[in-house]
């Protein structure tokens, strides 16, 4: 193996034992992924528990999310693989949220978060006073079919994309490394239970 | 006793330090089993601490539920037999959390989960369209009256059943072996958090 | 300092640990205390970090509540000395957790718990069908007074009573050794946590 | 560097992990200063991770919060250097929670305490039977100008000021030294959770 693909899956595995402690990614739920230099992709190998990974538990697979190892990868690579076609992401995070999974069903088609000081968590974001748009996908078996229409909103969108919902499934976000990812998952995190509390509480 | 007993024993008191971190067990409410290689159970002793188990908290009882040590089991094993009876579980969990007790004090008769994608935490399930019903149970301290009642409803339910609610007591769960058994802790206990936090809030 | 102290004090100490990280002592608030075999008592010196406490930071008053080592105990001591001087407690906990202070402004006069597997958890409590009162007195900075209104209740009262909640301060509760008093506090703790949640919840 | 500073360095460092572990700098949020012998500030340099801060994370800023090292420091430290201009804390913290965040969403103007025992964790204050108010500033991304609306309060209110919230932007407190202004973040934490989730519920 190549010390590009240790450092990343060692990183992994990290970053997989810090979401399990949070609750965010229970019963072998959730995914992640980092783009190694020669634009192949660490991933993690199918239902492996989140919070116990080893290194052996990530897997190489190409530019398609094809395995380049002949285990089987997370069944929803192919998401990960339409992030990185689309963006500048080096690390793909998918946590299993009690609260991203809630929002994803109390709100149709997208959710807009504004106000709030830790939206300048996000890269290019210097104010309190913008509007991040989340969008909310159908949640689909078909992983393909998905990725197309996410791809379809990322082409048609105007404004940059930090993230996503799928309707009772948690959410996906990334970033120009782990680290970065990671900060993503926080502030995403941390404004949906603002979002999820704050309902029905009246001023 | 023998290896296999020291295992389970070993592996259900991981369980419960698990368990107990998570506020699933307080005041030593709950309790735990595995079925050994003979067809006997390993269960937890009556009255312990769940979080602070050692393996000599860990008894055997035959499989009618009966001590087959002199010490009394849980006052619930009746209801670990019940379930061995009827499935083809090898462990069987009794969890007692917060989110559990109120959603089987706010429904009736029975609770359906669907639309989640955490679904497919268990057996069989390949797609969050489908719907688990999770029977609750009126609570009864004769524990061989409530067996009885859980009997019948296996019997007479057509779709596989993953676990129950028993009315202000917690939930059962159980899976192929232990690690099985946790993740549908796991499952359940993240879905019946989604189902208490949704109720009053309006799309 | 006798051999029966160190080990109250010591107890005490990890106490205090177990209850800070649950965040039911923040801010120096709360205070605990065991019944040594001469009489005396041992308790937390008023105003010390909870979650930090060494056994230095236990001290003896008598069982008036009068110090003596010329420390200042923690300024409920009398509330301690009331317990102790009306029940076979040989240790109190006061605990003050978000859960038990919004209950406390929430309700009036008393509290009753029921229709709980977790009310098994106090002594002689055998089954959930029984009701399970906690009275609520109102704050008072003179701790005498309320100790006196505490001592008239148990007086009053035909059943007993497994601890207490003060409005806007958190609740009392008592055990025949420190491991009884932190099961009952953990048992509390859930059933103000259930009450708490389920207030609004429709069927 | 000075021992005195290696020694608030090394306690802002302390205050950071455990702010981290309780959820409240998520994402590089918050900012840490303490006010040393010399009239000088060490302060977090801008943009680090909380939880994971070095004494190298930690640099210095003279009596107008202009930077000594070349470093930048957080971008809120003109609201640290307000502070100490009015009152004499040797310390402030600028956690970021969500009930704080919450709070200063749903309140118009300011935030009224009253009948909690939890008061008494500010200086001063003796008795739950008082009324601690708790300012709520617009968010502004010109820090100058928002501190030049907090000096305003300060001087104009004849009450002590004990710390303020900003909307959607956490919470500001501070002490005497280090350990009094954390005292400070539990007791405000505890007592904004409190008042967020006693909303909509009645007695």
């Amino acid at each position: 193996m190549s010390d590009d693909f240790t450092q990343r899956a060692t990183e992994l595995v990290e970053a997989g034992r810090f979401l399990y402690q949070r609750g965010m990614v229970p019963a072998t739920s959730g995914n992640f992924s980092a783009k190694l230099d020669d634009g192949t992709l660490a991933v993690t190998v199918s239902g492996r528990h989140k919070g116990k990974l080893a290194v052996a538990d990530i897997m190489r697979v190409n530019d398609k999310g094809e395995s380049l190892d002949g285990r089987r990868p997370s069944a929803e690579t192919l998401l990960h693989v339409q992030i990185y076609s689309r963006t500048n992401a080096r690390s793909v995070l998918h946590p299993h949220s009690v609260n991203a999974t809630l929002l994803s069903k109390l709100t149709t088609g997208h959710l807009v978060l504004q106000d709030y000081e830790l939206l300048k968590a996000f890269p290019g974001v210097d104010t309190h006073e913008c509007r991040v748009t989340v969008p909310i996908f159908n949640n689909d078996q078909n992983i393909g079919r998905l990725a197309d229409q996410v791809d379809t909103y990322m082409t048609v969108q105007p404004e940059p994309v930090f993230g996503y919902l799928i309707n009772g499934h948690g959410f996906y976000t990334w970033g120009e490394n782990i680290e970065s990812a990671l900060r993503h998952v926080e502030a995403f995190e941390f404004l949906f239970e603002c979002e999820m509390r704050i309902r029905g509480k009246s001023k």
